[in-house]
């Protein structure tokens, strides 16, 4: 007889804030049996699995992380134990999350799966500026990146899709925002062109600063310690007018 | 004495299941004295306004329409009469949403608005495939681009981000897409390239339709109806093994 085995569920916790996730998602956290999460998934978003055992697996550049190929063990192993397995993610599990690792784990050992989707944090981080990622006349389009910061043809092509949106986001950058900023203008793109960076996007303790690209080599000096993104192209020309005051003080010291 | 205005919420549906919005956009919902509405947000999702006048203005491609001029001026009016309005738009509100021509309006009014952002129709479609659209090795970028189909230089930027990026997701791309696989072909896309069509994302009457680029001028037989996606890049070449019956039955009537 085939074993019974609990639905592991891939869940988006969405950019930071805790109403920001999903009816569906919140609804699965009420009946999970165990949580795998994110290092940076909001404590109040955790208590919504009442029920469930709590196991932080994430991951966070630079931190302590729980080796990928151990997680997807992690996984399995628990649908074979429980009927409602969440490994819940920040942002979208399909955007930068790893998810299909994970998917080829659970179907290679027959345990059904099914993804939530979540906000990702370019949104929430648009919305919080007042600026829409696309607009008529100035963006059409829009590149969610991450950079990858090497010596191969390969390792530059991030920027080439970065040079050629009229909007680009670039996810977990801030360590290497000197080197980002100097393939970005190999690669043609102004130094001119607005940036903003914004840091723990949808939380009370956001930030945002409006730059231009050029100021990317100095913002070491921000004290970024949060997630963060680089916003990148003429649509965050306007963030100046709708910036918050610490922000414009950030960007006072800088210059 | 300055008047005492309501906020406008310009707030993200979802993709299309009603499960799929925000905590915080039902919570605002359920209070919303009026909703101004895109015709395709679910019905179940308008159900949660239960005390609020709804109001369609929404635009369907080809269908009867509310030009946008005056969708604006109907939001300010309504701040002026009510406490909380909400302008409810399918998937996000800052990608393809319009949204900037209405905070605009707002802003010149003098009116509060705060932006709720929400799941877009590209993760949800890549949750059902369970593909994600970026992957180790095979993809670090995705674009979220609209087609201009045209004859100026400018029209054709759209296919350079396309062609640039690993992943591109073309929204409302349908009715275009033979001279859309026209001009990533030109941009050197090879007519091999894994694409999905994928409709009505996250209902259930969602259909998947794994194909290569050079299938695209033949969707139109496909009888495609509800909003769709054409999404491109080697990470859709795992699609086939993932995709529905009827998307099969689709593909062996293309070939």
């Amino acid at each position: 007889m085939k074993p019974v085995y609990g639905t592991v569920y891939l869940v988006g916790a969405g950019p930071g804030a805790p109403d920001l996730l999903t009816l569906r998602a919140a609804e699965i956290l009420k009946r999970a049996d165990v949580v795998f999460h994110d290092a940076l998934v909001h404590p109040d978003t955790l208590l919504l699995a009442q029920n469930a055992e709590k196991i932080a697996v994430g991951k966070r550049c630079g931190k302590q992380s729980t080796a990928q190929r151990f997680i997807n063990k992690r996984l399995v192993d628990a649908a074979r134990k429980f009927n409602t397995v969440v490994r819940l993610k920040g942002g979208d599990p399909m955007l930068f999350g790893r998810a299909q690792e994970e998917i080829a784990a659970l179907r290679a050992a027959g345990i059904e799966h099914e993804v939530v989707p979540g906000v990702t944090a370019a949104l929430a981080a648009s919305a919080g500026l007042g600026i829409s990622l696309t607009q008529r006349g100035l963006s059409r389009n829009v590149v969610f990146v991450t950079a990858r910061v090497g010596v191969s043809e390969a390792d530059h092509d991030w920027a080439a899709s970065a040079a050629a949106a009229d909007t680009a986001i670039i996810y977990m950058g801030i360590g290497q925002a000197a080197l980002i900023a100097a393939m970005l203008a190999a690669r043609g793109v102004p130094p001119a062109t607005p940036a903003v960076v914004v840091e723990n996007a949808s939380l009370p303790q956001e930030r945002r600063f409006p730059l231009v690209l050029a100021d990317l080599p100095h913002i070491a000096e921000l004290g970024i310690a949060g997630p963060a993104l680089i916003m990148l192209g003429k649509v965050f020309a306007a963030a100046k007018k709708v910036s918050i005051a610490t922000a414009s003080g950030a960007l006072a010291a800088l210059s």
